[in-house]
């Protein structure tokens, strides 16, 4: 059984051959025409799956289905990208489209997120969880929910926003409007926020240099600063750390998951990221002196290819 | 069909008897040995339903089960209170208690905000609604939640604790051990600690006449003051207002619910309430300019009875 996975992104389309097991045999991309008019990114990706099915040497007829993941607002169940952030697409009836070119495969559509939730409970550290959450903490902050093995989007597939649930009343403006949201506090966009803000209040920190190095002030900087020992970065880091672990247990104290799953660019941090999230959970979520069980707080397994293998568990 | 449904409270036990449309037949109450062995508040349950079956001339035969709804953290599936704030109930095991009693009657229990939701959605204003999150605004903040049609517990029966979301990141303390939760805003508690600072900023205003003759400062006190004009009292109404606005919010975007239903003390201010509940909502909602379902927030519907009700809607 082979599935195709789309992974749309604002710079680039990523898509893969993937089979039963979550190999991917073969994987191309594209850049992401975000400002053109959806037909003219559609043919780009019909172009990608056709290239894809001819590397391989597959027919379409060998393809259960294709998946795709995309950031935004999406209707998984009409077939449709209601909207996105970064790219050019309000109202995109998006299955529609690929069943044009491609009439008789499944296509199934669902938010990045929620995508890279399912992806992996079918291929990766969850597969043997029943309820998990798992965070991005990338530009943005996005939640992706399964209850009972099964993906949960709201009601016309409108929630599952944990990214814009507030955490600090009248604080930091967010891009939905709020102020305060978990995004505006946990996203690697904060986090540089955050870092930038201790730049200037401390002239003598490593961090400076750290980011001369690189050339700019980035997720890494105020991480990397801390592990040599620099004060000023250790206060971000330790005060990012308790926004992201607010959050989550936020979201544990609503769902209870068995897993959370922290994924995004700012997960490759790792260890000094993990380790402090789940002291935090162990000691802030709700009832644990009660023997509920314990909600563990891991880094997401797929990384790189998360995008991928997420939207094609989204055909199984 | 009749069931018999048990609200225990901190101060009193209620019971009723009631028949499958949701009419309470007869009720009755007897005050709560909060501090004593369970076993002896569980003697005094059981006299209590023979009382209600004896005045209703119904023999245990009759009756297709009974449900309690009960504050705290409640393992519906094990049919044991795990622990309650107010009760001296820790890992009691009352299904087991009450079938030594009534050995072959249906015994069901949760959490009385998750059974208040499911009465409102067998018996109240939330009939046809599939996606409902119940808030009661009392002593705590509870939340009951219903996902297409179904109580959703959390894994282990230990989720669904909406009150225990930090709003305000290193805010007010909050008796789950975290600071800055919904219940540390938006409780009867936290209006009545939000009137005595602004009382104490305002030596003029009106909350004090309105305290003074009651006895008391207390949830109505500033809504009664804002009511009449008064600025003080006005703007303790309006961030409070905004803090239960932000709370609920927050549900929504990960919910998505067609309805949210405020319940608990608070809630009989009415339209003054609500009406501002639902404008914050239309205004601050995630993504409501792509043609998203509306979110509705209206007053619950069972009031005085919603105990005894979403007990024993627990049997249904």
């Amino acid at each position: 059984m082979y599935i195709i996975g789309i992974d749309i992104g604002g710079m680039s389309v990523k898509g893969g051959i993937v089979n039963e097991n979550g190999d991917i045999l073969f994987k191309l991309s594209v850049g992401t025409k975000a400002t053109s008019d959806y037909k003219i990114i559609v043919s780009d990706i019909v172009e990608l799956i056709n290239k894809l099915l001819s590397i391989s040497n597959k027919d379409v007829g060998d393809i259960e289905g294709i998946g795709f993941g995309i950031p935004g607002t999406i209707d998984s169940k009409r077939g449709v990208i209601v909207y996105s952030n970064n790219i050019n697409f309000v109202d995109v009836p998006i299955v529609e489209a690929m069943h044009e070119y491609y009439p008789n495969v499944k296509v199934a559509i669902n938010n990045d997120a929620n995508a890279a939730a399912l992806g992996e409970t079918k291929f990766g550290l969850a597969k043997d969880v029943k309820n998990l959450i798992f965070v991005t903490l990338g530009t943005g902050v996005g939640t992706g929910i399964i209850i009972d093995g099964k993906l949960f989007e709201g009601n016309g597939s409108a929630g599952a926003e944990g990214g814009h649930t507030v955490i600090c009343v009248d604080g930091e403006r967010c891009s939905c409007g709020r102020r305060g949201c978990f995004e505006a506090y946990a996203s690697a966009t904060a986090l540089v926020r955050q870092t930038k803000a201790a730049i200037d209040k401390n002239p003598k920190t490593r961090m400076i240099s750290l980011a001369n190095q690189k050339g700019k002030i980035s997720g890494r900087t105020a991480f990397l600063a801390a592990a040599e020992g620099d004060k000023a970065a250790r206060e971000v880091v330790d005060k990012y750390i308790q926004y992201v672990g607010e959050g989550i247990v936020n979201l544990a104290n609503i769902f209870r998951p068995e897993l959370i799953l922290i994924g995004g660019g700012i997960s490759n941090e790792g260890d000094a990221l993990i380790l402090p999230l789940q002291e935090f959970m162990d000691k802030k979520c709700y009832g644990m002196i009660n023997g509920n069980p314990r909600v563990l707080v891991q880094k997401a397994s797929l990384t790189n290819d998360a995008g991928i293998l997420g939207a094609a568990s989204l055909i199984l």
